[in-house]
């Protein structure tokens, strides 16, 4: 069992992406001005359709006792999925509700995500310290987006901030500054995660409009975290903030390599137009950008996998997750096994433990969920 | 020396991307109708403005003994680029002309892409043996390509297909379909070129907008060609044209491994939705799929890009390309010197003389440029 400098039980697996859904839409009316319940209510996030999926996109098997919605209970998630793997910290993403960025309405989206929000601390994080939450902004409105980090930071079961990367504009132009401003004053990571592209206010899927169906559409998601990763280390941002860390959620890794070369390459040739950069675009990237596994790639042979880790330091940068209760999930008993021991244990915890602080095990008794 | 099955010398290098170019306006009036004179004239390809790029496009020495445009003399070419590295043949992909399918006018695309092949047929082709066409079409008005490509396929010299990836929509979808169609009948393979990713009626280079810069629009550029594979595979376009080839100019090769194990892993959970698939995305990919070189990816280690190479089957997907005369020219006596020997030969010659038809270099006398 590993043991932090205190000698308290270090955590053996965190899962930096797992999908608490909000049941019943009723449930956020507490947390939500009156003025926007009917919106809420008839409307949703109201970003505009999606892909069909045949699938769905939550298992079958993660509907809750009582016939709750997959990730909906934290009592359920907790049994279903944390007890079962030994999983010590999910941290929690949302479901449903990032895309609140791309409705066409600022003002609605900043009600949302403030109510999502109190929300999550009221029916998640006081539920059980196994729960890890993520402060959702509304990344079309970045100074109001800025005032909910200031809000919600105080809690100290927030540990970072989260954002569809859906998105009219790339995240590393200036108007998103004020958010990473923010983030960093609390020491916060900012986050993001996939789902939305092509959605409300943002622009097709790809540079040649929007795929087909939704197995093409997902296998090309990648493709805009490229594109912010990109824009994040040309426009300076960490430069301008040299602390902060970045989480691509959700978007694989082995695009990474790629992503570096070219950039490093262009980098030498290009430079004068960039001058508020300092180093190599992928020592910023190695610095500052995190990668959560799920959908981990499975290429047939094993070590082609271990190569890509050992292209993008994966000792440092790659952080597990399930996905939970997605249909596409990463069982922790089966996904990664290939990999070396000391890799393993960074990729399942020590990477989140050193993002997130959470360098011991939830005590005992507190890990009950209060039902 | 390499030897064919007939005893004839084989070529010992192949450059599948060198761009020639119209040296002034004027000198396309000969083959365009007089409608369209002062449109062109006046307005160009008119697809729109560029990313400005400090460096411009070209090699500041590649300007021509009279100082005509880099590029634009055969006579010069030849000299400055073929005979300097020993280039039997070079594939002709133009110069600031691929995008005339961004035009919004397709009349004027379709005329401008004819005037085009008759201009590269009367100065190029017939200048010397060396030269090899790639008949232009104007993608936006599929029909009519496929008719300019059955208007030049005639030509002995036209050895494929070419169109920008500057795209309203994928190159998989049914639209696009008889540009195939009329390119099997005739065995030529379909290529495509990067540089109009954002310009005329193409969406924004990104899933989300614009980037700032021609550096950060440079090296996102592939994420494009990556949506273009997915979306030829999806729609099942290898199925519908079993022996199609599509050629992947100028994108660079280390993204591919990670899109075909994403895709991979998405088709086994997914394929009920593409009924039409018979195989793995990959092995359609592997078959069907050709990349050029340039601009090769660069990383720190040598061993990474032989892995690479390893992961996507080079020895039979990949062709050497220069890029002359842009300004990020990779020159054949320095790129790619660490691959062994065996695979060194496949990509700089010969799986460009399988895909072209290229088996015996050219004729002793044949070679000259008839200037």
């Amino acid at each position: 069992m590993a043991q932090t400098e205190e000698g308290a039980e270090a955590p053996r697996i965190i899962d930096a992406d797992v999908h608490n859904a909000i049941g019943h839409k009723d449930h956020l009316l507490p947390f939500l001005p009156k003025a926007f319940h009917e919106q809420w209510l008839r409307g949703g996030p109201g970003y505009g359709g999606g892909y069909y999926g045949n699938n769905s996109v939550n298992r079958s098997d993660a509907v809750t006792d009582t016939g709750g919605a997959p990730g909906s209970d934290p009592l359920f998630l907790k049994k279903h999925h944390l007890d079962r793997y030994g999983i010590d910290y999910a941290v929690l993403t949302g479901s449903g509700i990032l895309g609140i960025s791309l409705n066409p309405d600022p003002d609605f989206g900043n009600a949302v995500a403030s109510a999502y929000n109190d929300w999550l601390v009221e029916t998640w994080l006081k539920a059980s310290p196994q729960y890890k939450g993520s402060i959702l902004v509304n990344h079309s409105d970045p100074p109001e987006a800025a005032k909910e980090i200031e809000r919600m930071a105080r809690h100290k079961d927030m540990v970072q901030v989260i954002m569809c990367s859906g998105s009219r504009q790339l995240f590393g132009q200036r108007v998103f500054h004020p958010i990473y401003e923010a983030a960093a004053r609390h020491n916060l990571p900012v986050a993001i995660h996939p789902g939305t592209e092509g959605r409300g206010i943002a622009g097709p899927p790809t540079p040649s409009g929007h795929p087909t169906r939704y197995l093409e559409w997902h296998n090309i998601l990648p493709t805009n975290y490229m594109a912010h990763v990109n824009s994040l280390v040309c426009e300076g941002v960490f430069e301008k903030f040299p602390e902060m860390v970045f989480v691509a959620i959700e978007g694989g890794l082995a695009w990474l390599p790629h992503l570096m070369w070219r950039m490093d390459k262009n980098y030498k040739g290009l430079r004068d137009t960039v001058p508020w950069l300092k180093k190599l675009p992928s020592e910023y990237i190695r610095k500052h950008i995190r990668l959560t596994t799920q959908p981990i790639e499975e290429p047939e042979r094993k070590d082609h996998l271990n190569a890509i880790f050992d292209m993008i330091d994966a000792d440092h940068m790659v952080m597990f997750s399930s996905d939970y209760p997605h249909w596409d999930f990463d069982n922790p008993q089966i996904a990664l096994q290939q990999i070396r021991k000391p890799l393993r244990d960074r990729i399942f915890a020590r990477n989140a433990m050193d993002l997130y602080g959470l360098h011991t095990r939830p005590q005992v008794g507190e890990g009950a969920v209060r039902a």
